[in-house]
């Protein structure tokens, strides 16, 4: 039997069946009712991915696929409450703007909704509405709230000397993973395990609101100041570096100590490695700029953190190889993706 | 000199442009804090709009145009505002998700987002962020962002028998505006000063927050139920459709009070006047059902408001008139506009 396409079933019956993905007294009015805790604020966020730029659902041949329905769902949604766990806020809902042709099957559309269910049950939050219309592209556009006490908010330009630079997880995983996905041959002294938890990576990257937990529970928020940090989604080194100019510093990164996956060193050459590491992108781990002090406590109870560095007085951003000449290079601006 | 295209400054420079229109304090981190009121709720809506759907500015030729990007970034934000006032909300801030091709000239983006801003400025709130990314069509994902206390929500579900059915203003001029946009020629016997009223009604509704500060100073709002009602984006017939059906009243409305234009009856037909007032859409009026006192206090001190029915027990929604046979029709389910 023919699968059914959006145009099947018109939009009344689409928007009957993605109401059911939302809390059912969120929906069916001109908007959704929320509660903020009272002393809070509220942490607001947008993102817009399109097909075939951001994932692969709607053109693709089956080989180019590298992302499902599902998965696309939890990768917009994860991207979305990464922001928000970068700025040490917890999640309430997202809204979704989807639009779409109307060839489009109606099971991937329910799938990249269970994905988005999905990635929302694990980390907190609900889909409180949103707005379906017709496009000759699919793209969703995600808005995610979520709220954090005043004084708690990471934000990006409080980074001070003397802080240590610390990176929640490893990095390039997430691209290392696509590149699994998009030539199968290669990687081949990658175990299976580590394979597999590379491609997780790519496809289910998880915010760090368990890091976020943690400074909590260390007290690491006190009156005196805020912490500094931002999520990596475009890149370890596009991450220090915005840190560094925001907060008119310059940091230090020790080469030996970037975060990369062990199974890098038994596939790649070190300038791979490091370039994967440094601008792969889309890892959604956070970068911390803290006082000595919370970063060790941070990575004694936090087994995938690792300090790379430190933050200077001058506004420079190197990075350090003794085994090399010369032993320092200003890390280069982001290659993260350009749009335009 | 040719004028620059968005691929020709790319998109830091995009980016740097849109943020002029944005407060400095609230964008250039992962995401932006917004104060709540305390115990207030928080009200959320999304839509999007695409290019060649919901507004012409990148494909059309020049006679076919009716929306210029100031226009369009107008409309767009007062859709989403309207939605806040239909919730009895007051605004505070929208994100702005935009996609579009790489040719679209720079001053058109800089126009959308001067149009958003200007109507941000006349009903408040403000742009706090949003995305930029690279599309084959011009789209707009808008969230808005409200505040309401929570027994002053207008919700759908409220409607009760006996309640008068007030509209906050004419209904059709927005059809009518656009007629007279696509189809100069038409319309011979409407006055300039009409003309160019239905041409604004359709390029710059205005959402009706003035009438959510006047049911505050009537004191409308009391503990013992909640006043009902939502926009007429999809049109009068679809607002009333739709509240009788969530509320699981019927209705009975007068055609001789259909709030139509005056000008409406020296240009149309009787059933063409009809036929755009129930179903052109877009006007952003208000539809709201209310106990009999508080309809004629509204009536008394707002001049573009009129009653045009009442709420009945039985789940019918009938147009009463007296000089046809029969005298009452039901009223048909919503002809808005269908996406798919």
């Amino acid at each position: 039997m023919k699968p059914l396409n959006v145009s099947d079933i018109g939009e009344q019956e689409l928007l009957r069946r993605l109401h059911q993905f939302c809390p059912p007294h969120l929906v069916g009015d001109d908007a959704a009712l929320l509660a903020v805790d009272p002393e809070h604020r509220l942490v607001v966020t947008t993102d817009v991915l399109i097909d075939g730029v951001h994932f692969s659902v709607g053109h693709a041949s089956p080989d180019t696929i590298t992302t499902s329905p599902e998965d696309a769902g939890w990768r917009a949604i994860a991207a979305n409450l990464s922001d928000l766990a970068a700025m040490g806020a917890t999640p309430m809902a997202v809204t979704v703007g989807l639009s779409l042709p109307g060839h489009v099957p109606v099971a991937q559309v329910e799938g990249l909704y269970r994905g988005m269910q999905d990635c929302l049950s694990t980390f907190g939050g609900v889909i409180a509405g949103g707005d379906v219309c017709r496009s000759p592209v699919i793209s969703l556009a995600i808005s995610a709230l979520g709220q954090v006490k005043p004084g708690q908010a990471i934000v990006r330009t409080a980074a001070q000397p003397g802080d240590v630079i610390l990176a929640t997880g490893v990095h390039g995983a997430s691209r290392a993973g696509l590149e699994l996905l998009l030539s199968p041959d290669c990687g081949v002294g990658v175990s299976e395990g580590d394979r597999t938890a590379l491609i997780s990576a790519h496809q289910r990257p998880r915010p760090r609101f368990d890091v976020i937990h943690l400074l909590h529970n260390l007290n690491a928020f006190d009156s005196k100041r805020s912490l500094a940090g931002m999520d990596s989604s475009d890149g370890l080194a596009d991450a220090i570096i915005q840190i560094c100019r925001t907060s008119g510093v310059g940091a230090r990164i020790e080469c030996e100590n970037l975060p990369m996956p062990p199974c890098f060193s038994s596939w790649l050459s070190p300038e791979q490695a490091i370039d994967w590491t440094l601008y792969g992108g889309e890892d959604f781990e956070l970068v911390l700029c803290v006082p000595e002090s919370v970063g060790r406590s941070l990575v004694d109870r936090l087994s995938t953190a690792s300090i790379i560095g430190t933050i200077t007085v001058q506004q420079e951003v190197l990075l350090i190889d003794s085994s090399r000449s010369p032993n320092e290079v200003p890390l280069v601006q982001s290659r993260g993706f350009q749009h335009f």
